[in-house]
């Protein structure tokens, strides 16, 4: 099997993805955008940062966006299971001679900055401010009705090699697509918190950030959103969907953000918890694969991300060709 | 306005769309498709002839599937509303030099049978069989659960034509695409029943039927016939969509039987009963006019349809061009 | 059968039921009820009157609010086909020795006033403002999404007799309920529009308005107001449901607003235009009647309803039990 | 707080619940409605058996019927996460003084058994015969489209006693009520695998299994089968719902099995896979705590409740009233 088998023990627990930040050239427009057209709440801001959260979610923010003169993903935030793995964390990293740094995020306890191999930005903690459940003030529920984060899509010129490191530090694959002629990944899905992925990676020119996702409550949220966005003067910022994945089974959506950060609003894929669970692998020419219903994605899909700060990126060796709607 | 006034007293009174009549090439392979996927009943079956209702549906039916060596639509049936439409229908035609005939249909009372001055088959009822109902035998509701049938839209060489056509027999215009530098009408959407129509007609290659619409309950009915469909062999049926009109409103889906005649599955509309409903303009430029969401239809939206029995098609002297997507 | 063989051609036209006039004790709270909960259009108002209307219709209102010292239900208007169904209208009722008269509404042309040989005020016209259409400005989707106003349920004294007499006016039977130990007719549906109905009479202390109606894309829209109401203070308003009818099939939910007066939300139901569609007869004793779920109504259901101005009350004679929940 | 801090390391890992096996008395009709009605798929089956999974599941049975001459539930089955939790489980339930014994399972793996201090019967494994992928398998989608088991609630007569128990074992509490006159939990909520709850225990007569339940796609999938229930026979089936829960907010309907055990389907509720998620306390006198909507649920809800092979049952000391529907 190409994908390494599920790590039961890893060196750290991490309890799942946690956040995102993004530095976007204009706050309000971005405002519009996370806010006012797909219902994220604001838990806090000020003139150069807009904190957000999704309706279910009691950790103070799912993502952070900055003014910034560029965009930019800055970095990908994972929640730590309890205290001492943070210090675990820190020493697994340095002993990849991946630079490790502790920093002071605002309304999070203590931070460990570190880089993975490729140079992904990443930071993990394990206390983040709490706020008071608002799962049940209905009011509060508009656009999409986001509930939580639900995953990261990264773009690598190394999937087999992000999988094993990846693999080493408790995520399990999922979900994969072998290019049948090389025998390499093309893509593959890992999860740590019991859906079918937290990350993934996708073969192509990186590391970039392919998409933050949005776990909806059901498709019809995502029908809503489609209409709102179609009337509301963002129908340009609709890239593929709504559709039914063939990986993960998932109904999904994706869209653009004002700084043409990818976002997928997702929904009824299915639980992973068991240790044992087979991963189901793909084949790159299965017209399928991507959309169940048939329908290829575009281009842009496959060659559209958003760059990670400090991050270059390189091409992928592996040149295969998956099916690209004209 | 380039669309006539509604006529408020028509010569004699249509209800609504009836049926249609296919001849198919493969009976059992149309069943497989009609029956086992979409979900209609059948209510009577022969070696050579299908009769098929849906679920909320009490005339005997709504598609009728022939046998034949090759493919045509044999006829579009209307229902009138009392006996002495009949008459006053066969004068109206036979007023426009057009060929009246009454005729043996199974399953109806008496029947005439005539074509539009472009040559579709037209039959025109008061009495069909009736069968109790069985709405709410729930057990039967499979496939994508269609509820009745919706509209018939046609490709038209003279759409202008056609809506006057059309509207002397009382259909009045709730929707229509003007090109702009022509000033003619691209297309049209005209009803009798109530909803957004009955009968439309598109500009295109003609008179070819290009598609039979039916009403199911909710969009989610029709995400569950694109998973079913997918991945029970039919994938490859999926023409367009699902996603939300622009014109009408309602949620869509295109999809193909064997025979390549294409059917729409739609569903929330709106109501139209108000003799003085507004027509809406649309332009034929405009890119959210098919789709709200903007995705473009496929060429084959476009230039596929279904020929009449006995009526020559000619192409259109409208050469406008829409957005076809690549 | 117990019920009138359907009029084909009726005295005068009537499209569809139109409005109806609620006086209420305070308007500002009746504001937060129809405009911020159920989430229906403000087209004009005052310190003392709100119109209303829901998102797909484009006459000026189906609801009028008006301040007053009591709650009642002043008018229940009907929309007609032409201008020569006005005089027709006219000519009709004082045939029938009820009164008429010519009055100026707001926002309405040429309107009759009259009332049913009970004492239900009621209003024709050919001419209302119309608006813009709003129906793809999702934006304005808020609430229950309430798209159109769909039938005035009466209590009646005398269901036989209203039946009869709404016969006459060209309201066709859809369902009814029969008391099979008197052979009385307990309750009755009759359309015009092609839903199920626009007027129903269910027997008991009349006349009163047992509720108004309003259609909604889909069942999830029903549960949507419900858990808006249940976490904004309006848990108390919600009196029956949600649920699926025998009668009519329709997916339910009865709310009162904050003057008492039963709304009912509603989809689902099926279409009706054909005349010789036959009327289903439930038995009063069927325990599916009401909810095909089983689940009795509660006694407020069978007992509560709104008077109407100027109509004097009395109990009915048939004094059959339906099945209420303890 | 008078529930317990969540265990962090607790003794044995417990990935999820697995599976529940209840004896019959009429496999036929057991099977009419677990199969043809909820639309579970057969794994297995013989004269006295039927194994079922849900349309997610891998492992070979979440339901195990056993033709009987007396309805009872043998056990209660748990998934553990790796061979090494097998011992750890064993010497924990010895050192509490419970008993333990290896058990033959079909289509498992080495299996213990135990009880919990009350009696419950509880079974521990790490492998069970895992089944290919069938989540895609659309045209298998019937009934509710049962996707995977959810909990287990149990009637207790020690609530508070259950609470730390299970807390010891690892459950961590989302959600309890509060009996604030006597301070004693009347029930709790509890989970292991990241949804809001793996078992639950509600103050009553026990130990009893309270419920069973089933996660579907969305409350479609739960209307469907209501109007599917009441128009195959089933109609006397339905115990209380649909409706929106207080306590966890998901979307839920209550049934019962031919041999009286509740079934609950149930969906949309949260992700609680964060070890610092606060429990959410609700008091015994709110209203909405058990449906949102406000509804109490019926006295059958809190008496009846299935009996487990073993134990013998004694009535809670507890006798707060909740609000019970008339």
């Amino acid at each position: 099997m190409p994908v390494p088998a599920p790590v039961l023990y890893p060196p750290f627990n991490i309890v799942r993805l946690s956040h995102v930040e993004y530095h976007v050239r204009d706050l309000i427009k971005s405002r519009a955008f996370y806010v006012d057209t797909l219902g994220l709440e604001v838990t806090h801001e000020d003139d150069s940062h807009i904190y957000l959260r999704a309706l279910e979610e009691r950790g103070h923010h799912c993502i952070v966006l900055v003014q910034s003169d560029s965009s930019s993903v800055s970095v990908l935030g994972f929640k730590l299971y309890d205290e001492p793995d943070l210090e675990k964390a820190a020493e697994w990293f340095a002993s990849k001679g991946l630079p490790v740094e502790w920093v002071d995020r605002p309304f999070m306890g203590k931070t460990l900055r570190t880089r993975d191999p490729w140079g992904i930005p990443l930071e993990f903690y394990v206390k983040m401010d709490r706020l008071a459940p608002i799962h049940q003030e209905y009011k509060l529920y508009r656009g999409v009705r986001p509930l939580r984060i639900d995953h990261f899509n990264m773009f690598s010129a190394d999937v087999d090699g992000a999988v094993a490191f990846y693999s080493e530090m408790g995520f399990r694959t999922t979900e994969f697509t072998e290019d049948a002629d090389s025998g390499k990944v093309w893509a593959a899905w890992m999860h740590r918190k019991g859906g079918v992925h937290d990350v993934a990676f996708t073969n192509g020119t990186g590391p970039r950030l392919h998409h933050t996702a949005f776990w909806v409550p059901t498709p019809m949220a995502i029908i809503d959103l489609l209409d709102l966005m179609a009337t509301t003067g963002w129908v340009d910022s609709i890239e593929r969907g709504p559709g039914r994945h063939g990986i993960s089974n998932a109904f999904f959506l994706y869209i653009f953000d004002p700084d043409g950060n990818r976002i997928e609003i997702y929904c009824s894929d299915y639980q992973t918890v068991d240790p044992d669970l087979e991963p189901i692998k793909w084949d790159l020419k299965d017209p399928q694969r991507q959309t169940l219903w048939g329908a290829p994605a575009p281009r842009s899909w496959f060659e559209h991300g958003s760059t990670f700060e400090g991050a270059s990126v390189e091409e992928s060796a592996l040149k295969a060709q998956p099916i690209i709607a004209p």
